[in-house]
């Protein structure tokens, strides 16, 4: 089943027991259901009604294939965490970003206009019309930078939702998207196929922008999808990959990508997984320029489906391949051949991971109440 | 739910009471689960298990906009009949078309190698490999032709489910659309959007060709969809059509075109004629090329819309449009705008029909057996 969004609602934030504090928060029902549009709010500025919180964002993967630009998914387990605090130190109507930790840390900006977190919470604080109260934040970046793995989404995914819940949760999903893609738009152009998936979870299809319409699609619960994610010790920068696109395209190749796109859709939907893979390897567009930009990344699709893999294509702009199958043990066995493939005909060195999908998106995982 | 067929399977004919004979025939259970690869049926020619049969194939909407070229679904209560039977007096193994009635009847060639229905016949004879029996065919034309309406399809639909029933239904859907495709690849090009649809009934997605993957996407039962079909009098060559399409694309629009084409399949599954209707009327590469091309059209969307109408679009190559509502009574309220705007704005008279998805697709309708 697929669910339209074309307007304002509660985001289902999860509240789980927080693996620092030992604290477990809920919020009450009739909290947690309330939303109201942002232009509303100038004149009521919210209060916090936590003096800390910590949400996790997942990674994601974005175009998945012939889903190019407008389809995305998150994966379970990899992501990054933001840590919000109430901060009587912070300029009111602040944010100060005051520690990063994790992967290449030390290449991000403390600067919160220059971070991907920090340009997300600064959006939701405007959007909240936060006055009175700065906002102190800490980033664990759980994602390797320039992946594919939407590294700068999960960042900008888990400040939009931690600022959002420390002050109520007064903003919906559609409106957290809307501030992440403000980072997204910094860092590599205005497109939500990660951040939409990185804050709803699941597969997310991007109907259009100008207004913002957002499909959930629900795979379903019942069905079993991995995705081997083997991202190699190489750079592919996003805008170099953009610029590998071809400017146009013939009807033939648009014809049939279209009618693969809705086959991806269908298979989701289905939980055909199967079906998923092939259309997801299908793709004559963009991944055939792109491909010989990652050395070795035609040898390791080969690789991955001699392997038994149903499907496999770059993961949003790469490095990172990401192939499909309905099996951890099976995703193992794949995830070494393709890192044996990268080695032997990339000359690359990697590593590989088999994760689930996020059916969640992100989430509060702890919080202290004030 | 879409269902994949990339195999063999037999094809759920539905038997109904025959209006013209009064008898009503079921094939028994085991035989109509009876599938065989064609390929393998050389050496056993298959004797009719009918003197005579008649089968129904409905019109279709073909490209539904942004599904162009590989979408397509059928619409219930109009379309052409073939009337079968086997004939000592024409040459074994061959076919004879002894009648055609109906709309436009004397236009079309009764000469089985120029006539769809014609063509279809022989290729299904040819797949059983049928040498000694000769068949006589009969066709009455439901559907005009060049209207936008898989006139053409439902002619080959109907006959290659005729002649595949008179001999048992050893034939799959698969080999009925191939079949079925041979006359329009003569016709109009080698495209199964409409001759897809036409045999399996419902809304059909194309995959490919190579091999032919055919999706059926199963829009909910319980669900309420109505098809404004609005004809002028006016005639919209399927070659002039095609002539209008850019040979390039910009990624820009392909993009957009894709999301809309996968957000048409979630909506189809989902059954929400809302979102369906949205994205029907989406498509920026193929409508804006032929919609000028169809006078008064673009006033004939917008009084569709304005009308209530949930999406318009142009039904596959036109002169037909189609609107989307989930009320018949709206519906007909809808058609007389569309009616009225072609008069106004294309000095062209008009007629609509409101329907129903046809879930069914090509059956038999009525049987006599030997």
């Amino acid at each position: 089943m697929a669910l339209c969004f074309h307007f304002l609602f509660p985001h289902p934030f999860i509240f789980k027991p927080n693996t620092f504090t030992n604290t477990t928060t809920t919020i009450p029902p009739s909290r947690s259901n309330f939303t109201i549009k942002c232009t509303n709010l100038s004149s009521s500025e919210p209060q916090p009604i936590f003096n800390s919180v910590q949400a996790f964002a997942p990674a994601t993967v974005a175009n998945l294939g012939p889903g190019f630009d407008f389809l995305g998914c998150a994966v379970d387990g990899i992501g990054d965490t933001v840590s919000l605090s109430v901060d009587p130190n912070v300029h009111p109507g602040q944010i100060s970003i005051s520690h990063i930790s994790g992967d290449n840390h030390n290449k991000l900006s403390k600067n919160p206009i220059f971070n991907c977190a920090g340009i997300a919470a600064i959006e939701v604080m405007k959007m909240l019309s936060v006055r009175s109260v700065g906002l102190s934040l800490q980033l664990h970046k759980g994602l390797p930078l320039g992946s594919g793995l939407g590294s700068s989404a999960a960042s900008a995914a888990a400040a939009a939702v931690a600022v959002n819940a420390i002050f109520g949760n007064r903003l919906g999903v559609q409106e957290l998207v809307l501030a992440s893609l403000k980072s997204e738009e910094k860092v590599s152009g205005y497109h939500a196929d990660n951040v939409a998936p990185a804050i709803m979870g699941g597969f997310v299809l991007i109907q259009s922008y100008e207004p913002l319409n957002l499909m959930k699609l629900k795979f379903p619960e019942e069905k079993d999808l991995f995705f081997v994610l083997v991202t190699p010790e190489f750079e592919a920068p996003t805008k170099k990959m953009r610029a590998a696109l071809p400017s146009e395209i013939s009807m033939q190749h648009h014809v049939w990508n279209c009618s693969q796109a809705g086959a991806l859709v269908a298979s989701v939907l289905q939980g055909d997984v199967v079906c998923l893979g092939k259309a997801l390897s299908s793709d004559k567009i963009v991944e055939p320029k792109r491909a010989p930009l990652i050395p070795g990344m035609e040898a390791v699709k080969r690789a991955a489906l001699q392997a038994g893999a149903f499907g496999c294509t770059i993961s949003g702009a790469g490095p990172t391949v990401v192939a499909l199958i309905d099996d951890e043990a099976k995703g193992n066995f794949i995830g070494k051949h393709m890192v044996q493939a990268f080695l032997m005909y990339g000359n690359l060195k990697a590593s590989a991971k088999v994760r689930q999908l996020d059916r969640l998106g992100a989430r509060v995982i702890s919080s202290t109440k004030k």
